[in-house]
């Protein structure tokens, strides 16, 4: 039986105001390079545009924090309730997500105002009120929210930025990422981890995690081997030049009709100028780097390669399994948000890539584990009703903050999608 | 290390052809009652005109039976192919699915002098041939596929007939089912199985069984507790009395875009009739039997029955092991495909009801077993493919031969969906 | 001024039931040769089923003349006004148009059972009653509207047929087909009309005529001249062969994107067998006859290959001044549907096309005339709520009874649409 | 016979210079209030952001004159054509009109520079160059060009803005329209035309028209008499209060539908605010001005309202003539773009509103007239190909630049569209 009390934190209020200051600046930094224009347009109904991701985390703490907890506290604009509320059913009427990126007003200086003036009360909230455990956790839960808003701003504004014909840069490939190690990537390898019965889920009750991890609980694993890295495009290539692409045995059914439908014949920000494979980077166009992770596929595509390699994706649970076994703790050289390269990187020496880079599509589809149960309120809004019709990705990737991720955290996502950071690591039983 | 055979079995050729006489007979008698009609349309996508499931399992033995086997076989006609393949892609063109309905050529008379021919030729070919192992699974496949699809005629004529605006009864409710229970069902008892380390999957290498289940593997269940029968209309109608089509908390998020969408507001066939609920059966319109398991709902329906009920659908895991434990053969009064009674029945005493009546919605994603692995050739189109965006569901239901069901039976379908006979289960951790 | 009743007859009461007994039997004798299966289908939403058309056709006696007006009558069956009501809102519910072929009951049987309910009080009315000018009108209008039913039912059996892979013939090509002159017809060559003020529309006040054909009134023309005969398939490929279908100027700008959306590259019931051009006729597939009148185009393609011969189509008014100048009736050879050819002819010498064969797109869109008024009403509801986006065709076709058709007949479809039998006839101004 | 040169002008160069520098100036003033992201999105298909209209008339000038004629011109950017072509097939690849809204870049401020540089090296090519008079046309095109966008800009800008949930002013009522006649306009009158033969068309050889205004030709009128003024907000609220967007007499086949399907219950940008009649104007949300013109209205609700009042609208002949007649030239009261009012005003004593304030729907659908035909080259595209499946317009409308406008000039626009300046004229036959 479960008796864990669900985000159990014990953080000081102090400390989390410098987190809350931290964190705040960090989704205004990431969105500095961008124009005006670039903060409006929501090219497809999955991209949010850069200012309602500004203007919906900042209504999260207006929302569940300051209104009626900081005293003669008065919202800033009492429509952008309506405006920003993302899909909480229960806080009232919400713009339709594909009416997003009509939105022109309130404009990107009006939402500059607005995050500061909910800075201004956060920061006399989070100083001068007695703040309980359960706002604790709430604060900190906005901030998680906060971070997760975070890694979409830079895949939504890779997608703004790549979808448009002029594909412009980003920003400059910062300097740090020279350090590139010019070696390719060690070969594949298979390492492997013998049957028995496992635990798999969040176990540490201070300190915080989402409700989808909670309900520790044992597992059977038969014995199975994990590979030692990401799949690079190289690797990639070879399956596109297999034929990869065309050959309906490769795919599951509904993936061949998305392929023949979308015309999809390579992974998305892939450009192939005269006769040579580019992909699109946050730093402009670049010739494919053959050595780093592929990345930007479905899991209709990692599912397509895995079978074409006679091998499969990992379960979530082998995933988690064997991250906490060979890779219990980031490495030095993992790649995350904090690179501010935004692209996944080729292998260092002893980085086995469970951490940062890309997300891993694993072979698990997204749903409740035992003792699961949702928070009563908005905040029981966040995980549980998603739990259909998608699949479990794992392990951060270069858009995710370090102290985000853990080796229990369950990201998910459509099996069509691709415009995240995704890749691949392979599995087998033996 | 899994090194099972894929589909053994020790088949006599002999009884092979009295059970495909038996089998295809059965079909027959199925759309004996329709009028040429009811034959040809497909009035949504999931459903096919019955004489394409007649055409479909007819070509099925042509093509991977006759075609090569039989000295001096020449098909019927070269264009049936065509017509009749549903979506092997290895066997070239087919009609897309959504044209189905508009083929009014091959008659209905024509279908039935193809299924003569290919009958006549089997005959032969299983009276006269050495059938090898391999010839013998895939006849044994062939009538498996057969039975599988009778069960979609049944559903898919309760559709064609049920979607007209005169309602037109299929055929008078059989007089032996007039023999149903009177008496309520017993009241919902939650049964408990404790945690531990279990196996599933098929474990009878020489009997029939589909690929997806096999790998027998095992598993670790947490203890949890499980329902005594079915959910009834009574049971669930009190959920639509509450509110329960109305109230978003209960609901997956896209299970709610579907019931807005779709207008959704009681399970599929119901019809308020001056007040009063009623249910077209295959009978005809009656008044809705409270006592009888609700049917016709989708995973949507399912899932957000149980949260109401504060409970949960068990995982495939949980119903196999609670299955074979708790009733591990059918009981004599299990309701299936042989009653003629196409309809779900009212509990008998000391049936769970974990045999026939309607399939039960798992909680559990349609994604392979350990050790799964597809056969080579159009036969390994079977399962594989199917293996996403599905959810599993167990123990048969009324439309379902008793000799083609098991415990380890492993059948799937969209979480939307709900013309097939399928009902709830309710499960708990404990 | 215009002060002509609406639709002024003085057809005798016996007469009408002479009509009303042929009418009714030839749209049954045109479906003599379907099989019951051919009487369901809707394969797209422009085509409805043919029994369908042999129930709604039906209903309207039963709807405006029996009930109500002969004694005692009883409904066949009060459903049937929901099933086979088409569009008329003034009577009450109807199916919705996409749901019609999905209906199998009641069924082919039942629907001629239905007409002969219909066919016995009907004589009894005309035989007994004493009726009205009223009432003479609306069974006239009955009639009539039977008879534009018999065409819809030709269009929609070939397009069911055609649609069909096997590709059935609906009947042999009648014996007295096989005088088709086998000399190519004459050159095209531009006939003259002067310029001038002209009198358009219907002129015979006692005589039926259509709603919209009403409203006599002057229109001045310029001078212009008009094809003597329709174009044929040879003119047509010739536009083919010169890229008319891959180049964008020829295109009205929606025109072309239908082209490409629809990947349309010829006629519609065209084949491309072993490099040669067959077309889809009622007798089965055939090579295309390069003298026929090319048919079964859009406007769209009317218009552009008129653009790329350097000419235009008529207008309405110059189509029907030139007819009543140059062909004021029918000649002897006019091929209509009394032919049973059920496909446009080779022109006869001396048959300037004006009649019969194939529906001639004008340049006109369908507008109302001058002094235009709809009846109250349901039968107001026949022709002036279609008076948008809508294209005249005029001249009727080889499914258009020869009593049926007039000068003034205004015909209409949509620009796009194009299983009727549709032509072309080219114009120039001078 | 017409030998009418196609866009006869003879505009000396410097006067182009002049207009030049006003129209482009113009437009740019239209868009000062904007803000930056105000310039990006295209909240539906038919809306086009700003800064595309900006870009696309540069571009037009870039494109079809200093391109090849001015020595040593470079492109500002080689990308722009393929961003800023809107539909000219001749001259290559073209955005998607539906993925204009998504386009951040090239940024507002860098299609200002492009403005800028083409604007500088016109200025150079229209003092210093030779310029023969085919290219004067195509300037003079280009100039007509940007005024038909402006106005189009003006549609879009109270679309983005009024679709936005904050519903923001575009700017401050002008102080010169208080003077707004307090007075309620003059009661309908129905003025007289006899019947006759009239001409119709653009007869000044020498100054510029449309192509679709030539060929000068006679047509018969029967006798009509047409209103003295536009119909008022009262009127068309009388209509709304009678029940009439709920019952189906009223409304064409396809207009029905249209009401049905898209919920239509107001003119567009009318919002009930607590039970009042509002609406959105370019000042802001506003009362209801019952004695202005209504507006924003598709040719469904125009026809319908007039069929309701037992009128019709006039066909484009009848307005052409009756506003010869009656007001050839527009009166110093005329409400055009320059009184930078942006809306319909209150009619002033003796103007008939032939000219501005709102857009006239005519009967007539938009069809060539005789004589018609195209030029060569990418500037023929310009309006034949849009002839089919729209309905014509006349007498300008307050986003009108007063001489861009003529009695000849002839609009046009799908029968469902709203979102510009419509409004009703009423005429009978007598």
């Amino acid at each position: 039986m479960q008796t864990q009390t669900q985000q159990a934190i014990h953080t000081e209020a102090k400390s989390l105001l410098e987190r809350f200051m931290h964190i705040r600046s960090r989704s205004e930094e990431i969105c500095a390079p961008l124009q005006p224009e670039d903060y409006v347009v929501q090219p497809v109904v999955d991209v949010s545009p850069p200012k309602w991701h500004l203007g919906h985390t900042t209504w999260f703490f207006e929302e569940f924090v300051l209104d009626g907890n900081l005293p003669g506290y008065k919202r800033y604009n009492e429509q952008f309730a309506y405006v920003f509320n993302s899909y909480y059913e229960t806080v009232g009427k919400r713009i339709l997500r594909t009416n997003r990126g009509n939105l022109t007003r309130p404009s990107v200086e009006e939402v500059y105002r607005y995050r500061s003036w909910v800075y201004e009360h956060m920061e006399r909230y989070l100083q001068e009120e007695e703040i309980g455990e359960e706002m604790q956790q709430i604060v900190e839960l906005g901030l998680q929210h906060e971070q997760q808003h975070q890694e979409l701003l830079i895949y939504d504004i890779k997608y703004i930025l790549g979808n448009n014909p002029l594909l412009p840069a980003y920003a400059p490939r910062p300097e740090t990422a020279a350090a590139t190690p010019a070696a390719a990537p060690e070969p594949l390898r298979m390492l492997p981890i013998e049957e028995g019965v496992y635990e798999i889920g969040w176990q540490h009750p201070n300190r915080f995690c989402f409700d989808n991890e909670l309900g520790r609980h044992k597992v059977y694993l038969q014995a199975y081997s994990i590979a030692n890295r990401l799949v690079t495009n190289r690797e990639y290539l070879e399956f596109m030049e297999a034929g990869g692409y065309g050959y309906f045995r490769h795919w599951l059914s509904e993936a061949w009709e998305w392929v023949k439908q979308e015309k999809i014949a390579a992974p998305y920000h892939w450009h192939k100028v005269e006769g040579a494979w580019h992909r699109y980077t946050m730093h402009g166009l670049e010739p494919l780097n053959l050595d780093e992770p592929v990345t930007h596929i479905s899991f209709y595509e990692a599912d397509a390669f895995a079978k074409w390699k006679g091998l499969r994706l990992p379960t979530e649970q082998e995933w988690e399994v064997a991250c906490l076994r060979l890779s219990p703790e980031p490495p030095a050289t993992a790649n995350f948000q904090e690179s501010r390269l935004y692209e996944p990187a080729v292998r260092a020496t002893a980085n086995l890539q469970f951490w940062g880079d890309a997300w891993e599509w694993t072979a698990s589809a997204y749903r409740p584990y035992p003792y699961f149960s949702e928070a009563e309120g908005a905040v029981g809004e966040y995980n549980g009703k998603f739990m259909i019709n998608q699949m479990v990705l794992r392990g951060g990737s270069c858009a995710t903050p370090r102290d985000h991720i853990r080796a229990t955290y369950r990201n998910f996502f459509n099996p069509h999608l691709r415009w995240m950071y995704s890749g691949i690591r392979l599995a087998q039983h033996i």
